[in-house]
């Protein structure tokens, strides 16, 4: 059996699943939100002033923090007051719809926003549909600007990108236009522009994402 | 027939040829050298930067370039007229050793050094043994100072470590004594601190860098 035949089967059964999670974040009044990103684009920052301004705007929102080993970043939801549960993917570089589902139903959550922080992969976590009613990319400032024309399955993959780290446009020589060319290339989501370096109560990126997602409600 | 079971086929398989392929550039008196790294990190510029060096000191270099899709990264190299191939890996999440020895028997190089540039992932890459003689791993300093201890797989797989854009340690907050703790949890190989967006003639990182390499012939 061919690598390519195998890969559509797993595939197959990864898209059953999540749409069975699709009608369970339904009926559970559930917007599902996965982030992906490049390793250190932000996520975990970004998913913390996301939590935050919902608080503000008293919605209730949970972590499912995907990390390869190590229990980082859900140590610092926990620490946070946001509920979140771990899941370690032992190496794996992408999460699927039934590590998510297992996930899910230890968290126990109805009625306001999951927020998924899948493996720091620009790549491989395009490819498995979660169920999840939004997908944003995390990219990094520091990353470069031509990474939409380089990562085209993740930049078309998307609802909306979280442009993160813009305090250091300037010191990096980040060219917003040619960013915003590339995803014009490949999607018409929009891009939030995100600071949050020095915290993030006043970030217009931080509160047009939360109305972008509240939305879909 | 299991995942893991059709995974430890392809990787056995992988693994016979990288067998190969170091064979072949012991033959030729090429030192192959794996640079691997996340998105953005600055593995690009970083080799830029090492063929330049090797060219001050009468040593030949060639590059061959990985990419999901586009050819951006390759064009870079032949402009600066450092022979380079191009491996388009169709949305592939990681070079093999198949592809590599394809790509080197196109470049028809000898005596000297040849760079791969894997795609940008810090994952899957750690699992594809390519015959190389030298795994560099590029970790810049934006993507923060806990990488070693959240990707382990990735930093525990290779020889020296390349900490880039460390001019940016002061804006970003990096806590330099956080990342070399991480990486002496799971690896006793070096760490070589660039900054090259002024340029890399005088940069002590990627000196001390060509030295490790050249050490190898």
């Amino acid at each position: 059996m061919s690598e390519v035949i195998i890969m559509k089967e797993l595939l197959g059964e990864n898209t059953r699943i999540a749409e069975e999670n699709r009608d369970l974040y339904k009926k559970d009044k559930v917007i599902m939100v996965n982030i992906m990103g490049a390793p250190g684009a932000g996520k975990t920052t970004l998913i913390k002033a996301l939590t935050d301004e919902l608080k503000s705007r008293s919605v209730e929102s949970a972590v499912i923090e995907g990390d390869l080993f190590s229990s980082i970043d859900a140590d610092k939801f926990n620490d946070n007051g946001v509920k979140s549960v771990e899941i370690n993917t032992c190496g794996e570089c992408h999460l699927d719809a039934a590590v998510i589902k297992s996930g899910y139903d230890s968290l126990g959550f109805k009625n306001g926003v999951v927020f998924i922080e899948n493996v720091g992969n620009l790549i491989c976590p395009a490819e498995f549909d979660l169920g999840e009613e939004v997908r944003i990319v995390c990219a990094s400032v520091p990353e470069g600007d031509d990474k939409p024309f380089k990562y085209v399955p993740m930049f078309s993959y998307v609802d909306a990108v979280a442009l993160t780290k813009c305090d250091l446009k300037e010191a990096v020589g980040f060219d917003t236009d040619n960013f915003r060319k590339g995803m014009d290339a490949v999607n018409e989501a929009p891009v939030f522009e995100t600071s949050l370096k020095k915290g993030s109560a006043s970030d217009p990126g931080v509160k047009g994402l939360v109305d972008f997602i509240l939305k879909k409600s």
